[in-house]
C-alpha cells in the first residue's frame, strides 16, 4: 500500500476544512477518495474535488473506496460511527472529544480489537512546539517534581449569535455539555498528556452564565494529584479578550506559556534542596531567565493527518492515539459531575452512573433553545476549529 | 496638639524597623517617645534614639508619655493590647492581621467606642499606586462589571530555617495559622478592599506540605460573589521563584498586575454588549493595549504612619481603618474552615464557632516544633515585613 484512500464523514467546520485542503493534495500519500454529509446541499457545495459523495455514512464506509476515515460529525455520533468504521476494518481518526462521556469512550475503544488498524484522535494542539517542549522538559525530569499547575484558558469567547446558530449547540442532547465538551477538549487533553490524570477534582460550573444555554459556559476546577501537587483549570466562553496562560511551578522553577512566549525562570538549585539547606529564612535560589525557542504553532490539524498517514503506511507512532482520548472526556465529565453534586469527585469516574445522569438531563430538559436564521456572515464558521 | 508622641510595642522585624526610622525623625510631627519589648536585650540594643524604654507594655501605655501607639507584637497580642490602648484613650495602629480570628476582631473593634480616637491597621500595600489605580478604575465604573479575579501570590518562599527560627512560628498557638495569617493578610485585605467580600468560599489548604509545620503552607481558594462573579486565590510559601500576578476580567476588558507592569486590554465595547449584538459567532470587541502608569511601590509602611499622623492631627481620612481589618481575618478563617470541613463556607462566618475550633486545635496539638539555634545570618530578618 503506497497511499491511503480517505473518506470524511461530516462536512461541517472541520470536515469541510480538511476536504478542501486534502482534495488539493496537500498531504502526500493521503488521497481524498470520498466525503459524506447528510445535508445534500452541503454535500453538493463541498470543496472536495473529485471525491465520491455520499449522504449515507454506512454506505461510504462499506463502499470499498476507502482505507481510512475521518469522523467529523457532532460529538455523539463519534461513538456510533467510530465503532462501525473500526468493525469494518478501516483506519479511523475521530474528532475531539472522542465521545461525549466515559462509557461511550469505553465502547468506542473496545471496538479497536485489531491493533493493525490505526485509531487516532484529532488532538492537533499536541503538535504545538511549546507543548511538545514542555512535555520533553517534564518527561526528561529537567523540571523536577511539579508542584502546581495553573491554566487560565478563557479566550474561547462566543457570542449569543454563535449559540443561536444551531439548535444542537450547547445542549445536553446535542453536545453533552458546554465549554468543557466543545471548546476545551484540546486543553484538557494537553493537561492529562503533560501532567497525567489527577486523583480528584472539585469543579464549579456555572450554567448559562453569559449565554442563554442549558450547559456550562464558565468553569473553575481544582485538581489534586496523588503526590500532593495540585492545579487549577479555568475556562469560559463569556470573556473578552480572555487569557490563555499556562503556568507550571516545579522544583526547577516556573514555566509560563502565554501568547507567543514560553518563559522559564530556572532554579539553579531545586526549591526542595534550597528550602532544606539554606541558612537564612527568606533567600531564594538563583534563577536563570530563559526564553524557550518555541515559536509558531506547529502543523496542527494537517500534522495530525500526516502522522495518521505515516502510522498507516510506515507504522510511525501516533501523536494522539484515540485510546488516550478517554482521559479528557473523563476529566470533563468529572468536572461537571463534581459541580452537579457540589463535592469532590475521585477518579476513576463511574462512567455508567455518569451516563445515566446525563441521559436524565437530556430526558428531563425543558430548555427551549432560541435559534436564529443565519444573517450574512453569522453562519460562516470556516475559521473556527 | 502639633505633634504626635508615639510608642511602639514589640521590637521585632516590624517594630524595630519603625523605631529605627522614626527615631531619626523621618516623619514630621510623629515623634518616637517610647518603645517597649519584653526582651531586655532587644530593648537595650534597639535603634530607638532617646525614646524611653519599657519592658512592660501596660506601663508604657499608662505612662502619659505617649498619645498614640503602634502594636507590632505577635498576632494574638494585637487584640489584648489593642483593647488596652483604646480603653486608655490612645490613638492606636495595629499590625496585620488585626487579630487571629473573627471573634477577637469583634472584641477589638468593640473597644473603639470613642471615634475621636484614631484606630488604624498596617495595610501598607494599600499605598501601592498599582492597587490604588485599580481601585479607582473599579470604583468609578470604568472597568464595568467584574466577571473573574485570579490572584496567584506564591512568591512568599520561606525556607526550613525560617520556620525553625521561632517556636511560635507557624503554630496554631503562636500565629493561629500559616501563610494565610502571616504572609497573606496584605493580599487578602487588598482583595476585599478592591472587590468586596464574597458570598462564599471553598478552599483547599495543605498542611505542612513543604515544611515541617502544623499549619497551612499551600492554599487554593475559590470564591463566589452574589452577582455571579468568581475568583481564585492561590498562595504558598513553598514555591521558588513564585508568582505575584493579579488578573481581573471585567466587561471592559482584562487588567493584569504583575512585576512592575499594569496592563489593561480595554474593550472598546463591553463584552456583555458585544455578546448580545455581534452578528457573527466568534468575533471579539476591539481592544486597546494600555500600559497604566503605576510604577514604584508607594510609601508603604511610612505612608501608613504618615497617614495615621495626619488623621490624628488634621482629621485626614484613614487609608486603612482598623475596622476594615476584620474582613481579611474573616476571609482567612473562612478558607481554613472550608478546608477543614471539606465544604463550601458562606459568609458571614460564625466567629464564635471558629474560635472554639481554633482553641481545640491549640489544646489538642501534639506537634513538636523543631527550633534551631540561629546560625549567623539565619536570624536576621530585618528585611522581611
Amino acid at each position: 500500500m503506497d497511499e491511503v484512500k480517505l473518506g470524511i464523514i461530516g462536512l461541517g467546520n472541520m470536515g469541510g476544512h480538511y476536504a478542501g485542503r486534502l482534495s488539493k493534495g496537500e498531504i502526500k500519500r493521503l488521497r481524498l477518495a470520498a466525503v459524506c454529509d447528510r445535508d445534500e446541499e452541503k454535500l453538493k457545495a463541498a470543496d472536495a474535488g473529485d471525491a465520491k459523495r455520499f449522504t449515507d455514512a454506512e454506505e461510504m464506509l462499506k463502499s470499498g473506496l476507502i482505507d481510512a476515515v475521518v469522523i467529523a460529525t457532532p460529538h455523539y455520533d463519534h461513538t456510533v460511527l467510530g465503532i462501525k468504521a473500526l468493525e469494518l476494518g478501516l483506519h479511523t481518526l475521530v474528532e475531539k472529544p472522542i465521545s461525549v462521556h466515559k462509557a461511550d469512550c469505553e465502547r468506542l475503544i473496545a471496538a479497536h480489537t485489531n491493533k493493525d488498524q490505526i485509531f487516532a484522535a484529532m488532538f492537533n494542539q499536541r503538535t504545538d512546539p511549546r507543548y511538545r517542549k514542555l512535555k520533553e522538559l517534564i518527561d526528561s525530569g529537567e523540571l523536577g517534581k511539579i508542584n502546581r499547575i495553573n491554566w487560565i484558558i478563557t479566550d474561547w469567547f462566543r457570542t449569543r449569535q454563535y449559540y443561536a446558530s444551531g439548535g444542537w449547540r450547547a445542549t445536553w442532547g446535542g453536545e453533552g455539555g458546554g465549554v468543557l465538551l466543545n471548546q476545551c477538549p484540546h486543553q484538557i487533553d494537553l493537561w492529562q498528556w503533560l501532567f497525567g490524570m489527577p486523583q480528584k477534582v472539585r469543579a464549579f460550573c456555572q450554567v448559562g452564565r453569559f449565554h442563554d444555554i442549558e450547559v456550562e459556559d464558565d468553569v473553575t476546577a481544582y485538581m489534586e494529584y496523588a503526590d500532593g501537587s495540585n492545579g487549577v483549570f479555568i475556562t469560559t466562553t463569556g470573556e473578552a479578550p480572555g487569557t490563555n496562560r499556562l503556568e507550571i511551578a516545579a522544583e526547577r522553577g516556573r514555566i509560563v506559556i502565554e501568547g507567543d512566549t514560553m518563559k522559564w525562570l530556572r532554579n539553579e538549585v531545586t526549591s526542595t534542596e534550597w528550602c532544606e539547606t539554606c541558612e537564612t529564612g527568606f533567600a531564594k535560589p538563583e534563577t536563570w531567565d530563559i526564553s524557550l525557542p518555541a515559536s509558531g504553532r506547529g502543523e496542527q490539524h494537517m500534522g495530525i493527518l500526516k502522522n495518521f498517514t505515516a502510522a498507516i503506511l510506515d507504522k510511525a507512532p501516533l501523536i494522539a492515539p484515540a485510546e488516550e482520548g478517554i482521559h479528557s472526556v473523563e476529566l470533563a465529565n468529572g468536572m461537571i459531575h463534581s459541580s452537579d453534586i457540589g463535592e469532590t469527585v475521585s477518579f476513576p469516574l463511574d462512567g455508567v452512573a455518569y451516563e445515566t445522569a446525563l441521559k436524565k438531563k437530556i430526558e428531563t430538559s425543558t430548555f427551549v433553545k432560541k435559534v436564529d436564521q443565519p444573517k450574512g456572515a453569522a453562519s460562516n464558521m470556516s475559521n473556527t476549529f
